[in-house]
């Protein structure tokens, strides 16, 4: 059977996440299936690179299905765009490749945006798209404090209690911050970037750093809590609405 | 009675447009005054410095509202955002200003963003708040159409039929056109500039721009349909969702 790889956009905002949920629970990957069945007859399942919690956004994820008959990559998305309306959730590109290409498996980098917004105002245009705390925060000190997180660590500190992952162990290859324009505050921009997170890693990093820019916590104490391998020495997980997968990398770009 | 300047930012979607309407059709004028008859009893008339369309946004409108006592600025800003809620208008700031200052006729500039996004799937995250089109236009040819316009002119065919202003001489300061990534495509933010523009001039330019970039209009027709001085010279009219107003410019800035 001919194996495809989609690049799928997505406001989470309406979805329990991107795995398929007992029935009547929408999901992203749910959506897509159903969109497929318009196609060819079901069931199906995809394979996703990121299983996104509620919530959280794709700009970039990536997952692989397998149909019977060839299709033009293009005419693919725009079959399915056209069945995926109206939920917020699109096919941006889409590509054939080999039967060993495996979304998840393949994958060889995962990148992350998180958006977080500092005003007084509550936020009109980005409600359920960003983070919003009311007091800026210290964008040199975050910095500081994140780069005791590059590298290869033992993540438990930053780790979901439920996550699944075999082993602690990850490689945290980026973590860069810049400051942008928002009207009436300061917006952050959290870039990640590693072969593979952690259930719950980035939004616990990101709740970590953003009390250590709000001066609660000292910039070494990032260190310390890494060094604790203690999910209670974490800073409080941040909410899901400002994150974003935004890029699935595999040792040849299937969509280049 | 103390005079008030506030910095007004809000999702333009729900809305039948700044101005107050009939009873039953939701305007952000009527929710900015219902939020102050719960400061002070009303009726309460508020004067903005652009009345925009419905669906347009605004990220920096300002207005001006007469108060019988006094309030510390930060205060009436924190109290009106409360009253706000749950609508998607937020006061930003606010300022103490003198008798004579008022949010239109004081004004010198008034500054727009509008955002195009060209891609084939429609988009997610940013429904009713960008104009979507399906191909990349071409932004040097934009440019070139656009630089046409800059200065004094009659602007008479980018005028709405119903324009109210005296006369359609304008000066436009600034278009100035810029690409951004955009997941499975790419977005163009225009952005524009002049002491004040005529009804719908910004969604006729864009609109006729947009042509220009998509190769059915060449740059120098843009001449030819400014100097033709009529209505129906102008290319087709932009949808309101891509337009932000993203502030406004005194002799003195109210909230310096």
């Amino acid at each position: 059977m001919p194996r495809f790889a989609l690049k799928i956009d997505y406001d989470g905002g309406p979805f329990q996440g991107w795995q398929r949920q007992a029935a009547g629970q929408p999901s992203v990957q749910a959506a897509v299936e159903a969109a497929l069945s318009r196609l060819q007859p079901g069931p199906h399942t995809i394979a996703a690179a990121g299983r996104t919690d509620a919530g959280v956004h794709g700009t970039g994820q990536v997952a692989t299905v397998d149909l019977v008959r060839e299709w033009e990559p293009f005419r693919l998305s725009e079959a399915l765009n056209w069945h995926l309306k109206p939920a917020p959730v699109a096919i941006i590109d889409a590509a054939r490749v080999p039967d060993d290409f495996h979304a998840r498996f393949s994958a060889t980098e995962r990148r992350y945006l998180f958006r977080l917004v500092a005003r007084r105002a509550p936020v009109t245009h980005d409600r359920g798209r960003v983070w919003q705390v009311l007091n800026p925060v210290d964008t040199a000190a975050m910095r500081a404090g994140a780069a005791h997180l590059i590298g290869h660590h033992d993540f438990t500190t930053f780790r979901s209690s439920i996550c699944q992952a075999h082993s602690p162990m990850k490689t945290l290859d980026e973590i860069s911050i810049s400051e942008h324009a928002y009207a009436g505050g300061v917006e952050y921009r959290f870039s990640l970037r590693a072969r593979s997170f952690l259930h719950n890693q980035v939004r616990s990093i990101v709740g970590t750093l953003e009390r250590v820019g709000a001066g609660t916590w000292a910039p070494e104490d990032v260190k310390t809590a890494l060094e604790a391998r203690n999910r209670a020495a974490c800073g409080p997980v941040c909410p899901p609405q400002g994150l974003y997968l935004t890029g699935v990398g595999y040792p040849v770009d299937p969509f280049a």
